[in-house]
């Protein structure tokens, strides 16, 4: 995973956008750095990737993306530290999760080495872009779309690799209260809920416009056949504390194998909290909301690392989590932030520097 | 529906491509006319519809369409009658159908008005890519997007919709025969299968790849909670003779509700044919197989009209249907086909004329 930069086309930006940036009122991604990389797919192999000024792209209007959903993308974040250092958190689950995906949706796997030695150079020339400070980061977009011309139902033969980049301050998900889905559904058994597919997410809005119109920020899912286990959130895994324990669902086919979960799970079996992984009844939920052994819930994802839920409503009802001073929500959190911006201890070789 | 074109602004082509095509020689979806419709929703409000000619889309790199699938689209077709008239089939259908699959996708729906005046307004300037002759038609994509800018998992406020025509030759479906699923799944109950929704076929193509190398064309999806009921394939319904009886599924949450479909189930109660709209076991098909019950199967879909299946596959096993000389689904299309092109009467009021 050295950057080697050999073969990389880089076309710099004449000028900066970067004076015109507020860095402390940044709506989250929705202003881009001044450069932004491509790489094109045709004949059967990716082409030489080529750093770019920021543009939009032109595509035909039969483009398979538009029609047919055939596209993936990624998330992750790059940190400074206080000597001015770059880090990526376990930028290389980033990069197998997007070939996973990308090989369920008929898409071509994109080489590693184009993947790291994009992202380096990239990240090299946004240096600026990228604040020093707790909270202050580099939302990283890595995404491959279907380009090809005609509007017949079948996989492309083109393709473009992308990677954005947005400036991004902390990320206050707000108060979350989530409603636990009883008739709508994320995903099948047999599908692809597993993948970060463009064709995952569309599908929720609506959903969650009518649980936000109750009151609610979010959904979270539960298995489409019975609707009796919970599964996860619309950009984030679920944490369930039950007592001192920590419960989490298997993933499979329908669920996100999200970095952010993964690095939890470890991260609290190390300090010796023990963690079931293991399906979730809605009913253990209600049951330990009444008998009070349901401490805390929250979401992992990169936007807010951790994110706290405060309450959930289910059949009409309303629950309300405790609050909690010592929570393994904030423990974590904080266990995380610290190591993803270089001021703990690496234990576990999750921090991958930018140079 | 009358059109009345008052509003709609044109910008006509320099000039025509139309000498460039070889009408004999049509590769299906790959040519496009010389103009197209563009709408852009923004402020809360469709704007003026644009007749413009046929050019690429530039869009953000950020917008909502390459991230999270947010996009519709329709499949519809124009026929030319020896008198040089213009006829589409049921095209409010189509027109109800779109606006369903964008409630679904949290996209707005787009003012009947617009939508009828715009294709009669891009039909008549594309009136010489319409050729005269049974199978000869023009393959109509109306389709919309979400271009707003921003990589956040959450409704696009902007959008465009479009109309793209592309003439075709009658749609040889080739030899079809089809693999039943057994592990991959296309819809999950409480999700939008049964929109037309970009996000519902990109995730097909995989394993219709796999089914490929097994010999198959296509897959025919069964229910992602047992698999033992059949629904749909990729873009066409299912239809299933056993006897004299024609059986198709009911539509609902998972499956598309076809406009050839309707028709097909019409014209056949029309003539006496018993028709059962019911859920349909695989193991009816297996044991119809066996006992000689199972005359025909075939699917109904815009593009086609009707496809035979000549077989299917389950199990590692292989069955062959029976070949038939006057078979419902030959009997039936014909009749579709007279019906669209004007030759026969039209009881059900399913010819609109393109003036
Ligand atoms: C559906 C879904 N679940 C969970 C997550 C969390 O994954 P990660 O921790 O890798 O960001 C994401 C992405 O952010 C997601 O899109
Ligand atoms: C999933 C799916 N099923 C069935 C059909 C057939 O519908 P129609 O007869 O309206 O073309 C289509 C579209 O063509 C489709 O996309």
């Amino acid at each position: 995973m050295e950057s080697t930069v050999k073969d990389i086309i880089i076309e710099k930006a004449k000028s900066s956008k970067i004076e015109q940036v507020d860095f402390n009122n940044l709506p989250f991604g929705s202003v881009f750095t001044d450069h932004m990389m491509v790489c094109d797919y045709k004949d059967g192999a990716w082409q030489t990737p080529k750093i770019i000024p920021y543009q939009p792209l032109t595509l035909e209007p039969s483009a398979r993306v538009f029609h047919y959903g055939q596209a993936v993308f990624e998330g992750m974040k790059a940190y400074k530290d206080d000597d001015g250092k770059v880090w990526l958190f376990r930028p290389d689950e980033n990069f197998h999760r997007i070939n996973k995906s990308s090989a369920r949706m008929a898409m071509p796997e994109f080489p590693e080495d184009y993947f790291f030695d994009g992202l380096n150079t990239l990240l090299k020339m946004e240096n600026d872009w990228i604040k020093p400070g707790l909270g202050n980061s580099l939302y990283i977009r890595p995404f491959a779309i279907a380009t090809q011309a005609g509007i017949i139902a079948s996989p492309s033969q083109e393709f473009k690799f992308l990677i954005i980049c947005s400036p991004a301050q902390a990320y206050y998900g707000g108060e979350v209260r989530v409603k636990i889905a009883e008739k709508f559904s994320r995903a099948a058994d047999g599908g692809f809920g597993f993948a970060k597919a463009a064709g995952n997410y569309a599908g929720q809005f609506y959903p969650t416009n009518l649980a936000k119109e109750e009151g609610f920020q979010q959904i979270v899912w539960t298995d489409a056949k019975s609707h009796e286990f919970i599964e996860e959130a619309g950009t984030m895994n679920i944490f369930v504390r039950m007592g001192d324990k920590l419960l989490t669902c298997p993933t499979g086919d329908r669920i996100l194998d999200g970095v952010t979960r993964k690095s939890v799970i470890a991260l609290a079996e190390e300090q010796g909290i023990e963690v079931d992984i293991r399906p979730i009844r809605v009913s253990e939920l209600l049951e330990g909301h009444k008998n009070g052994e349901l401490k805390e819930m929250f979401g992992s994802g990169t936007a807010a690392v951790i994110n706290p839920i405060l309450g959930f409503g289910y059949k009409g009802e309303r629950y309300e989590l405790p609050v909690m001073t010592d929570s393994y929500a904030t423990r974590i959190k904080q266990q995380l932030i610290n190591i993803q911006y270089n001021i703990a201890e690496d234990k576990f070789g999750w921090r991958y520097e930018v140079k």
